[in-house]
C-alpha cells in the first residue's frame, strides 16, 4: 500500500501578502505551491489536500456586506459563505494541481469535496468568541451575535467561536477515494463547521482552525504522513534571539517541552506544533511543518516524530 | 444493479418568486424539493442530482461588483463565482436533503462534488454571446468582453455565450460513487465551463445551460431515468390555446414533431424537451419533465419515450 500523505496548504499558498488577490495572482500562488508536491506524487504518495480560507472568506462576508448595502440582497451566513470558498478554491487549487501534474507527465485524478465538518454545540469555545471576522460597523450591531469594539478604533466586529472539529463528513470516503489514487481536496477553511440537531446537522457562524481540521482529516484516515505548510522552512525555538536553532527533527516529548516553555508564538507556530503533537499521538509516523518550496528536499523542514 | 436516476433540479428548486434568497428561504425550498424525492429513493434508485444557479450566481457577480465599488476588492471572473455557488448551493441542498433522509428513515451518503464541465473552444456559441450577466453599466465597459445595452434603458449588460458541455469531469467517479449508494451532488449551475489548453483547463466566462449539463451527466454515465423538474405538473401542446392538452408520454419522434411546430417556448419548455430527447436518443429508457411534488406519483409528469 502507498504512504497516505495529508497536506495543509497555508495561507499564503493562496494569497501572498502586498496582493490583491486577482484571479490570475491566486492561481499563479497556488500553482507555485502545487509544484513543490510533485516530489512526493512521483513517490506515488497517496495524497489529500486541506487549505485554509482566511483572506478568501473575508472578503466573501465583505461582499456579502456590500451586496447588502448596494443591491438590497440578502447577507448570506458565515457557513454558507464558507462553503462558497470551498468552492472556489477548490476550483484554483484542481486548476493549478492539474497543469503541473501535466507538465510532470503525470496522471492522476484530482477530486474537490464540499465539505462539512462536525464539532459540538457544547464546545466552551461557544462561551468565549475570539475570532473577529466580516466587516466593520461604526455602530454594534443589534442582532444577537457577539461584537467587539477594535482598539485602533475601527469599529465595531463580529467575533465567533473557533470549536475544535470532532468529525471530518464524509472520511470513509476521503480515504478511499485518496487510496484508490485521486489526489482530494477537501476540509476548505477547516471545514463548513455543523452542529448534530435531532433531524440532521445545521451550520453555525464559527471558523474551525484549518491546521485542527486537516489533523482530524489525517487521524481519522489514519494517515502515515501530515504536511504543514507554511511560510518558513523550519520551525525555531529562541526565535529571533540568543541561542536560536532551527530544529530538524523533535519528538513529542520534545515538542511539549517547548511548547511549556512558551518557545512557539500563539496564532502562528504553536497551533501548528500542537496539530503535528497531535497528529503524531494518534499513530501519525512523523508531521513535517516546511514551506512548499522545501518538499523536494529530503531534510525538508522540522519533523515531529513519537 | 439499482436504477440510476439523474435528477435535474429547476430553479424554483432554491429561489421562488418575491422571495429575496435569505439563508432560511433557500433552505426551507431545497427541503421541500428534496422531500420530494423520497419516493424515488425509498425506490432504491441510485441517484445523482444537478442543479440549476440562476439567480445565486447572479447575486454572486453582482456581490462581486459590490466588494470592488465599496472595498476595492477584485471582482472574480464568471467561472471563480460559479465555482462558488456550486460549494453554497451543494452545501445547502446536502444539508436539506440529509434532513428529509433522517425524517423518512433513509440512511444514504451525500457527496458535494466541485464539478468542471468542458466545453469546446470553437463552439459556434462563442461567437454570438447571448446570455446576460452580472450588473448592468451606465458606460459600456471597455474591456474586451461583450456587452449589450438594455433596450428598457437600464444600461449595459455583459453577455456570455453558452457553449455545449461535451464532457463532465470526473463522470466515472460520479457514476461510481452513485452505483454504490451515494446521492451525488454535481454539475452545479451546468458545471464550471472550461476549455482545454496544451497543459490543462482553463475557466471561461460562460453558462452552461443546466439541463443540457445534466442530459450530458445522465447520458455519460449510461442513467436509465432522467428527471427534470420545473414548475409545471406536465407539458403541454397549444398551451393557452384551443385544444390546450397536457401530455402523458410522449416519443422522440412526437417531441421532434411538436418541437418543430414551435409547441414549446424557447428559453422554457423547448430547452427541457430538447434535453429529453436527447438523452432518450442517446439510451434513456425515460426522461421525465414534472414538478418535484409530482414525483411520488406514478403517472407523474410528461414521459419521453424512445
Amino acid at each position: 500500500m502507498n504512504k497516505l500523505a495529508m497536506i495543509a496548504f497555508g495561507g499564503n499558498a493562496l494569497l501572498r501578502a502586498g496582493q490583491k488577490g486577482t484571479f490570475d495572482e491566486q492561481l499563479e500562488n497556488v500553482e507555485r505551491t502545487c509544484q513543490q508536491l510533485v516530489p512526493l506524487i512521483e513517490k506515488g504518495y497517496d495524497i489529500v489536500i486541506g487549505h485554509g480560507n482566511g483572506p478568501q472568506v473575508g472578503n466573501a462576508l465583505l461582499r456579502h456586506e456590500a451586496g447588502k448595502k448596494m443591491f438590497d440582497m440578502p447577507a448570506m451566513p458565515m457557513d454558507f459563505c464558507g462553503a462558497e470558498t470551498q468552492g472556489s478554491i477548490a476550483y484554483l487549487i484542481e486548476t493549478a494541481l492539474e497543469r503541473v501534474l501535466n507538465r510532470a507527465g503525470i496522471h492522476r485524478r484530482i477530486v474537490s469535496l464540499v465539505t462539512r465538518v462536525e464539532v459540538a454545540a457544547d464546545d466552551p469555545a461557544f462561551q468565549n468568541p475570539t475570532k473577529p471576522v466580516g466587516p466593520y460597523y461604526k455602530e454594534k450591531p443589534q442582532d444577537g451575535a457577539t461584537y467587539k469594539e477594535d482598539p485602533r478604533g475601527l469599529g465595531w466586529r463580529k467575533v465567533v467561536a473557533s470549536p475544535k472539529p470532532i468529525d471530518v463528513h464524509n472520511i470513509d470516503l476521503i480515504e478511499k477515494m485518496a487510496r484508490e489514487g485521486s489526489i482530494v481536496i477537501t476540509v476548505g477553511g477547516g471545514g463548513i463547521p455543523v452542529i448534530k440537531k435531532p433531524d440532521g446537522y445545521r451550520g453555525i457562524e464559527a471558523v474551525i482552525d484549518k491546521d485542527l481540521a486537516s489533523t482530524l482529516c489525517a487521524i481519522q484516515m489514519k494517515a502515515d504522513e501530515f504536511y504543514i505548510l507554511t511560510d518558513v522552512a523550519k520551525v525555531y525555538i529562541n526565535f529571533r534571539k540568543p541561542g536560536e536553532m532551527a530544529l530538524d527533527a523533535i519528538t513529542v516529548a520534545e515538542a511539549e517541552r517547548y511548547l511549556a516553555e512558551g518557545q512557539f508564538a500563539e496564532g502562528s507556530m504553536a497551533p501548528k506544533v500542537r496539530a503535528g503533537i497531535l497528529f503524531v499521538k494518534n499513530g501519525g509516523a512523523q508531521c513535517v511543518i516546511t514551506e512548499a518550496g522545501q518538499l523536494g528536499n529530503p531534510a525538508c523542514g522540522t519533523r515531529i516524530i513519537p
